[in-house]
């Protein structure tokens, strides 16, 4: 347990997010969230993590930043999202909706904001293994940009927490269930529309693991 | 020589990053420069650097950036900033004009930049001599960031170049004009006002080192 000591949680409003946010209280941990607005065309995503960290009643923050030089579906509304539609195997390539440093990006915001607030931890709820294949998914990469924390920051002592690095997009769903978490405000798919669009690789892993986890 | 291929420059107003510019299109990069507004209290700065660029006829993005959480004298126009008037050991301890994680925040968006560019480096005008003690200006400090772009992106191969980080300022500004640099134009005081201020640690530095140049 960490009773009391401060937590950035970082939390995108899809439910490994989510989820890693009630397993950051239930350890005890005093959490803030962070939601970044950096233009992705599923802009209902961020309703569903205003709405995630309102249901944890944890303070949040919700910060805008551009990408003008785009290199993404996910920021470019005229590529499509791969899907059942544009396909190609989950986890074996690279896809056109990994954004460029984008995990970098939020990591440097939330160990500003760790840094500033006296925080000790920053929860992000990245997997590698129902990942779909982004680089900054796996757990060397955490370990690279813990180096980062300890050479660049005066605390120093900031760590970095991925506790579904390793689980199954089933076991996160099962975990999630059993900590409260409230999954059906999550939202996962890319595509951008009202309704998910049940074909795209976010909703298909999510489909696969509500499926597994019954 | 690097004739043709693509750098993103990191371009902060001041000398040491006009220096570098100068050093990268040197060397034959084709360069583009990342201006940031993240609230700095010397505005003056961002005039600065974009001068240089635009005299230096290369392409650059202001990104205005936001960091609510403040817990820097460079961002909290009610702290003052170190000088003579307020004295700390220049190079002793970690400043108040600290801002917590920046450079890891600015190497992240030129990371992104880069990568979406198909960029093969970044510079930095970073400098761990006569710097003003942060954290993030040491070597050990940019080695371990070379290793999150080889871990986090596609591109794997984007390279951070400090070219002076083991300069003394004296030898960058000598350096910077040798290779015409418009050191002029280039802005280093903290304080916020319209004329430099010549206390605070920035200015200090800069005198000493103009002093040395001759």
């Amino acid at each position: 347990m960490a009773k009391g000591k401060k937590a950035v949680v970082l939390l995108s409003g899809g439910l490994d997010s989510a989820t890693t946010l009630y397993y950051a209280l239930d350890q005890g941990y005093q959490c803030r969230a962070l939601i970044f607005d950096y233009g992705q065309r599923h802009r209902r995503e961020l309703k569903s993590a205003v709405a995630v960290a309102k249901g944890a009643k944890v303070p949040y923050q919700l910060l805008k930043i551009k990408l003008p030089w785009k290199g993404s579906s996910l920021l470019d509304l005229r590529s499509p999202v791969p899907s059942t539609r544009h396909p190609r195997k989950i986890g074996k390539t690279i896809p056109s909706t990994y954004v460029p440093a984008r995990n970098t990006i939020f990591l440097s915001f939330a160990l500003s904001f760790a840094e500033a607030s006296g925080a000790r931890a920053i929860f992000i709820g990245a997997n590698a293994v129902d990942f779909s294949g982004y680089p900054d998914c796996r757990p060397a990469y955490y370990q690279a940009f813990q180096k980062v924390i300890e050479q660049g920051t005066k605390a120093k002592k900031i760590r970095i927490i991925t506790p579904l690095i390793n689980m199954t997009k089933e076991q996160i769903i099962r975990l999630g269930m059993k900590l409260g978490a409230p999954l059906d405000k999550t939202w996962s798919c890319y595509a951008g529309g009202r309704a998910p669009c049940g074909v795209c690789d976010s909703c298909r892993l999510r489909a696969k693991g509500f499926a597994g986890a019954g």
